[in-house]
């Protein structure tokens, strides 16, 4: 049923119908997200929640002039539907197709790309402070999520809302399904504020509201003074924000169309910034996702009863399995995360230990603080933070972690390319970052068995250690058995086959996979280069520069990029080495992994494809190399 | 005087001391410290203010079992004092000295060592978890002031507190002068609070406290209840803290030494987490520095009349002096710092454009975000924070900045060594953080010339541009000369001097001064290395990279650790280019830099050469280079 949603092509469209004709395309909508994402995979239960919010913001400003920006930006899907991006169920974040997040390049209703949290209003207040300076007249609306506000970020861009005189409207989504789903005390606190409020008080409120709004000509003070007076509730929200000295307006009803176009054109009026706080239901209209919308968060493609597609044992789950199972005998982990206990494979643990079990919310610099604290009491926090998100705590893990010499343990998921999610979330940077920091060990194992020997390591460990493996299955048992030799050691790298030609494949972490594709295939023809798994990208191992003196030349493949990887710190090292040695040399040292580009959504494969990173590249480069001797 | 302080030789003698005397002890503590900071240079102002507090923090709590936590920490003289490091006046920010900052190598009373701001609520929060795991009873004090509690991490702290639920202390030192001193809203309100307080407000505060603490075996809510209920303010602090669920206390004198100990005793026995609001004076006791805190804030030697040594004109000052002499043609250019207007060189533009200067307060990410927004704008937001602060907002620049192609320009001082503030501070990461992101130029100034040149690309640039400089004076007139050709553009470096000999000595930024030393050194001697002044960190030169096709070897020099800095990048271009080339090759790049550890404070040029970037290093470095060809 696309009956209304066929008639829709520009936002502009959606004054062609009527308040009720919107609500039944909110619906529509809602359907048409749904069966996209079940062809594509993407969010779900976020995106079902915000439909008529969207409808109505699209309704009241014209976002060709005015701006909108979101926060974290995986809500959007919607808002691409009204703005000329209908062909979501088949290019959804598919390559050349539609991101899952903003994109300026896709639709100039998208003004910011996006994907980590708690931006908005920073950003928002930028643009707004832009306009004041410039004395233009668009509005600029951010909208951003209960989990995003209690951002740091976030909070530092309220802190300093007074310094905007002029209109700038944020919308705070709430849709915290129960207490423990956010966290922190915010969370809490908007919780018992949401539990405390019926329906008729949102009505109410929302008459209020609109009784002391428009105010055009009206001071901004005077208007929120009589709100204020005629509104009594028990535990009101606006204490949240008085002392930031931000205007609130709500709670309100987040899916009623015809209040909440009332309320933007109000508040569209407001010479101040101020926050309209909505009330909304996660996964709102699809039964699977509306009963378990962590479930329905990010999905792969979907049945339409809600049958997610079974998946072949990943990274993450086997971190999940094995840190369950260490932590048994080992009572000082503590596992730690910031809003991602699914995506990090914590759910296990936090069952089984719910007591050594810690979720600061989208607080990635707190945590690693917080894990340095742990650290300083004798604990061995695990950090579990993809790695995108991770660059939030860099401040942190160099001064808390690093400096100190802290045994915190840092747990990367998503290290490397992530397929469909794009270019806010790769993970291609954490190598570079944290090998700048003296005492800080990072390693990237190949399998599970390295997992579990690389966290074994790191527990027994009286420093910092990283450990990176990305958003991938497991390898094949081939390269399970062929990694699990012991000892697993810093700067010790593993050969997996020696060879006899003039040239090594030096491979970190699951690139190893490719690199023995390539063996085998130069096998059939006769090449046997040497394939190491370095297994550390710091401190590396010096058997690996050695091959160079024996005139052997090595091809580096890393799943980041080349800038400050895991090459760049060979051919430092070979720099400190062999810097005094001047006899002429013929090997070289090849790098292969990604340019310097961003990556757009894509499968991981063709990505991998895209940085060089496949059996035929390595292949191509073994035999170049060889030719050349 | 200090017949009292004579006595103290650790915290446990204060306890020889009756009220009185400890009052007295503070005075004598006070000059003590104005007086050696009179002789090394150091933090004055935030130290003279916390004298009292810190008695009375040692008086109750036994800080070898307890913990003392402190924000930023430059407010640490009378604690270092009091714990046996009394000979601040000759080895304060010396080398082998004292840091100036807590260090736990020098004394088990520091914990962390620190000197970036908003950790340390975190950081106690992670301890107060650690010690509710293992059921301990130390005592947990963390002491903030109130420009570093606006930070976001303190914030996202703050947010968790609820977790913990055995005793944890926040000691709130509010020693804000004024209203336009820190910034934003939450300064804003509390300095209106202050104002509206007398010191018999704060008198009858304290007693309230008093009578409704020692709470014993009475649980918190009560003792809450009952005291807030005897407790009528207009502006009540609390309700900053109260939508957070932080039980609240205050405010109270700060330099009441005798009520201090009767409050910090009282609340060691609360059984949950808890703010103690104090006011303090910045700089009291010594009238320049109560005067004028903000140049007593961080001062090098200076008579005790308040006569501050003249300084050379340093980057930071031609920055500033640049700076204004731009924006009075260019109204697109807007001054951002994060609480540095003083150090980043902004006062004069701040005090020419007030219009178009924002101070956020201590909030990089926000700073960074807020920046993007008037990129979008079409402003240039310069963006003014040290290298050793801008890591805090890394994933801002990523995000916000450098996938938007933003041209944001980030003006980086203090990037390099930094001398006697020591490992905190040095900026010796941002080339490997910056020059991983796509579309980031990133250049290194030698001279003022070039800093005027850099500044002047990066306005007419369309992409993201750093500007690094050190903290130190500016170069020679000769090499002010030597730098100031034009065109100043991406990827073209400057060859100083065309040389005989088979190397290259190629310099970033103002190592370009020990180079041409060197050079002229060697000169003498009869060897004549080309010497190049590389200017950009990112997009490198291939011209560089071409003279190893010549067999001429590369020496290069950053002020910066060598993993993922500029050599590493000439190492990674090489690797690129002549990956494909299996000619024998002799030339080598050498690179000269930090080796991967933490560097101690110490004079900049001791700390340079402990780096190698001096005259005879570099020579050495020729000599051995040219032996072996």
């Amino acid at each position: 049923m696309t009956e209304l949603l066929d008639k829709i092509n520009s936002p502009q469209d959606l004054h062609l119908l009527s308040v009720d004709e919107l609500q039944t395309l909110a619906d529509e909508i809602r359907e048409y997200i749904t069966h996209s994402v079940s062809q594509t995979g993407g969010h779900l239960a976020s995106n079902l929640g915000i439909v008529e919010t969207t409808i109505a913001m699209h309704y009241v400003f014209d976002f060709k002039k005015d701006r909108l920006l979101w926060d974290v930006g995986h809500q959007c899907y919607a808002h691409k539907i009204l703005t000329g991006r209908k062909d979501l169920a088949t290019k959804l974040r598919q390559p050349n197709g539609i991101s899952g997040f903003p994109d300026p390049e896709e639709s100039q209703y998208d003004i910011f790309k996006v994907g980590h949290a708690g931006t908005s209003i920073a950003s928002a207040l930028g643009m707004a402070l832009g306009a004041q300076l410039n004395k233009t007249d668009e509005k600029i609306v951010a909208l951003i999520g209960d989990a995003s506000i209690v951002n740091g970020t976030s909070f530092e861009a309220l802190n300093n809302l007074g310094l905007v005189k002029r209109q700038m409207l944020i919308v705070l989504n709430d849709n915290s399904m129960a207490i423990d789903i956010t966290q922190g005390a915010i969370a809490k606190f908007l919780a018992k504020v949401r539990l405390s409020h019926t329906y008729e008080d949102l009505r109410k409120t929302t008459d209020n509201i609109l009784e002391h709004l428009p105010v055009i000509g009206k001071k901004m003070e005077g208007a929120l003074r009589s709100f204020k007076k005629t509104l009594r509730m028990a535990i009101s929200p606006s204490r949240l924000f008085e002392s930031l000295n931000v205007p609130y307006f709500g709670p309100v009803d987040g899916h009623d169309i015809g209040s909440l176009i009332d309320l933007f054109k109000a508040m569209a009026e407001l010479d101040r910034p101020a926050i309209l706080h909505i009330y909304t239901k996660k996964g709102k209209g699809f039964t699977p996702a509306d009963n378990d919308p962590r479930k329905f968060h990010s999905t792969g493609p979907f049945k339409i009863n809600g049958q997610q597609a079974k998946t072949e044992k990943t990274f993450t789950n086997a971190f999940g399995d094995i840190l369950v199972e260490l932590a048994e005998k080992d009572e000082r982990i503590i596992a730690i995360t910031a809003a991602m206990p699914d995506g990090t494979g914590l759910v296990k643990f936090r069952d089984r230990f719910e007591d050594r079990y810690y979720d600061f919310g989208i607080a990635e610099s707190a945590a690693v603080d917080i894990a340095a604290g742990l650290a300083k009491q004798g604990k061995r926090p695990i950090v579990c933070i993809y790695s995108t998100f991770l660059q939030r705590g860099f401040d942190h893990i160099f001064q808390e972690v690093a400096l100190q010499n802290s045994p915190v343990i840092f747990c990367i998921d998503r290290a490397g390319l992530v397929g469909s999610d794009g270019p806010t979330h790769h993970g291609m940077m954490d190598i570079g970052f944290l090998r700048m920091l003296p005492n800080m060990i990072l390693t990237a194992p190949a399998s599970q068995a390295e997992l579990k020997a690389a966290l074994t390591f790191a527990l027994a460990a009286e420093s910092p250690v990283a450990i990176r493996y990305p958003k991938d299955t497991l390898p094949n048992s081939e390269i399970e058995n062929a990694t699990a030799k012991k000892p697993f050691e810093p700067a010790k790298s593993l050969t997996i086959k020696h060879g006899t030609a003039p040239v090594a494949i030096v491979a970190l972490g699951p690139t190893l996979a490719q690199a023995r594709k390539a063996e085998k295939q130069l096998a059939a023809e006769g090449i046997e280069p040497t394939v190491i798994n370095a297994r550390f990208a710091k401190p590396i191992d010096k058997k690996i520069i050695d091959l160079l003196s024996e005139n052997i030349s090595i091809i580096t493949l890393e799943d980041h990029r080349l800038a400050c990887g895991f090459g760049a710190a060979i051919l430092e090292l070979d720099a400190m080495q062999n810097h005094g040695n001047n006899a002429p040399k013929q090997a070289r040292i090849i790098t292969l992994g990604a340019k310097d580009a961003f990556i757009k959504a894509d499968r991981r494969s063709a990505q991998l494809e895209e940085i060089a990173i496949t059996e035929q590249r390595i292949v191509e480069t073994v035999k170049n190399v060889i030719n050349r001797y």
